[in-house]
């Protein structure tokens, strides 16, 4: 393990670590001490029948909900709603390669096993239970991998899921974001510094880091992103400056196994495993009342890959969010894109499922 | 310079080296001997007003279009017209950092000037007059970087050129390209065995070369291209396999430095250069019969990208070529991309332009 300041309370806020024991993995091993980072916002009803899920994307946690997501005014309320963030396992705050310690040393760095979108949810599922008490939820809701999670949870526990709002995500991972996945991974490990996995700090890999940055910078974005300039509105000067200034420090600051963990899990979300690779079957089992939510710009995640999936779900609807950004429009980086989502999961939330 | 077997006439057929004297560069310095590799098929008439220059795209050459586009049956028809195919400098056949030799020794390798489209278009107009004695063209066709040729053969001769067919490209290179000629450029710098463009051999830089290669697989192609495995059809058997024995062995053979030059150039294609950044003043410079043909898939230069360029000039159509592959379409990869080029170009030069 490898200190980060990164994964911390001072860049992350109030979260608390809970612990969900050992948790078996799909691809085979454990982690014995399984911890979640977990933030909340409102209060569980006596009931216990006003939580809500939020589930994190790739390289994201649940700092970007709270700033952008969470709040008065916002569909997800904390005066209405217990609303409950949980960080993914690898997200660095989440039991991940560079934090494991005590029972989970034996994983550290480049020993850390390979974790799936299924082992998220079994995982949030049991923390949810067993220690907030929660048996079942009025929505799921993330973007991206976040999507991914929601997807799953749809599909494993349609019991307990009453709403889902897959944001920016498929519920099977396309070739074209498994390659994108890759890329991001290859830029990572073929830097000399990141040394098979056994580096003493993050920053002996920036370089790779950066070139990492880069992948996102010609896919996270639209090419209308990057021709109307929109990163003037968010104070930068030129393109490259946006690229140094934002993209740039938001991964070289993280760790580069945590990083490497979740791309991989990114890369085989698919819920077809429950049904023999029968996607309709699984997207058949939904019975929460969802509303797939695709970004138009998204390169990842383009409405044409979300829209058939949204027709094998039974009670669904097809709700396109409007964002020349593309698919890091996810952090609200223009001023239409949360008036959209709040009004979409605001009408969700409306829904008598 | 070093020696490279892929820029040899075993790979490239037959093709002759044309010294075209000192070359001034628009940014600065020259090359003492330029020299252009220049492939014809057919006859020059008599009056010498049957003829047709094809331009390359970044790591292309002639040898593409000779074996796709060119032929009996084709719009590009040898026996009908005298169809010259121009190497741009940088390709590798014709004057590049790895071949300099002789007069350009002391541009060899880390020290190859900078190079702009205006250079090569510069370059081979002085070809075609001084050496085969034409004065006009039936038509300048070219994708990609060969369509930013065409553009600036379009408005900076317009009494030459009598047709123009810009194949997915653009007159003025978008910000997002800029952008992904970068991250071609990182890929291969990054390789510690590029040593700032001072390796013994090729091989040096093969893991650069490699990455290169993915940036290709992430943008070059659609996400159809990927969803729809439409590289079964070219007989691969995974996409891994695809990527490793197409794109891979297409760049790793290439030399760096090569790459590097041309990545440059086309970074900075902008024909309103001419006229002080106004786009619609450059473009509308242009008097040729003007087909502006897009890949519908593309991801570097789609239509959107090329509408508002076609609708600035004066006398032109958009045509806009419908292939599943994207960009990389250019290859001929789908039995529906050629005979959609030669319908088209078969009706531009039916015009009477």
């Amino acid at each position: 393990m490898i200190n980060n300041g990164y994964y911390t309370h001072e860049f992350h806020g109030d979260y608390e670590l809970v612990g969900v024991g050992a948790l078996d993995l799909e691809e085979g091993g454990s982690i014995p001490d399984c911890r979640l980072a977990v933030a909340t916002f409102g209060e569980l009803s006596e009931a216990k029948d006003n939580a809500i899920l939020i589930t994190s994307w790739y390289s994201g946690t649940h700092q970007i909900w709270r700033d952008a997501y969470v709040g008065a005014g916002h569909a997800l309320d904390p005066e209405r709603y217990f609303i409950v963030a949980v960080d993914q396992i690898g997200s660095g705050l989440s039991t991940s390669p560079h934090n494991a310690d005590g029972a989970n040393a034996p994983l550290t760095m480049s020993k850390f096993p390979r974790v799936r979108i299924g082992d998220d949810v079994v995982a949030q599922e049991r923390l949810l239970r067993e220690h907030f008490g929660i048996e079942q939820l009025q929505l799921v809701v993330g973007g991206s991998m976040g999507a991914q999670q929601t997807y799953e949870w749809a599909v494993r526990f349609p019991d307990k899921v009453l709403r889902a709002a897959p944001i920016a995500g498929t519920a099977k991972n396309t070739p074209h974001d498994f390659l994108i996945a890759e890329y991001c991974r290859e830029s990572i490990m073929s830097d000399p510094g990141w040394n098979g996995g056994e580096y003493q700090s993050n920053e002996d890999a920036e370089a790779g880091l950066k070139r990492q940055a880069h992948v996102w910078a010609l896919t996270g974005f639209s090419s209308e992103f990057w021709k109307q300039e929109v990163w003037r509105a968010l104070e930068f000067d030129s393109k490259e400056a946006f690229v140094e200034g934002f993209l740039e420090p938001y991964f070289t600051a993280m760790d580069p196994n945590d990083l490497l963990t979740q791309a991989w899990k990114w890369q085989r979300g698919d819920v077809s495993r429950h049904t023999d690779g029968d996607l309709a079957a699984a997207l058949g089992r939904i019975t929460a009342k969802t509303f797939v939510m695709p970004i138009d710009e998204d390169v990842l995640f383009p409405p044409r890959d979300c829209e058939p999936e949204q027709r094998l779900i039974k009670n669904s609807e097809l709700r396109v969010v409007e964002d020349i950004a593309g698919h890091l429009g996810l952090f609200s980086l223009t001023p239409t894109f949360m008036t959209q989502i709040d009004r979409h999961l605001g009408e969700l939330l409306a829904t008598s499922n």
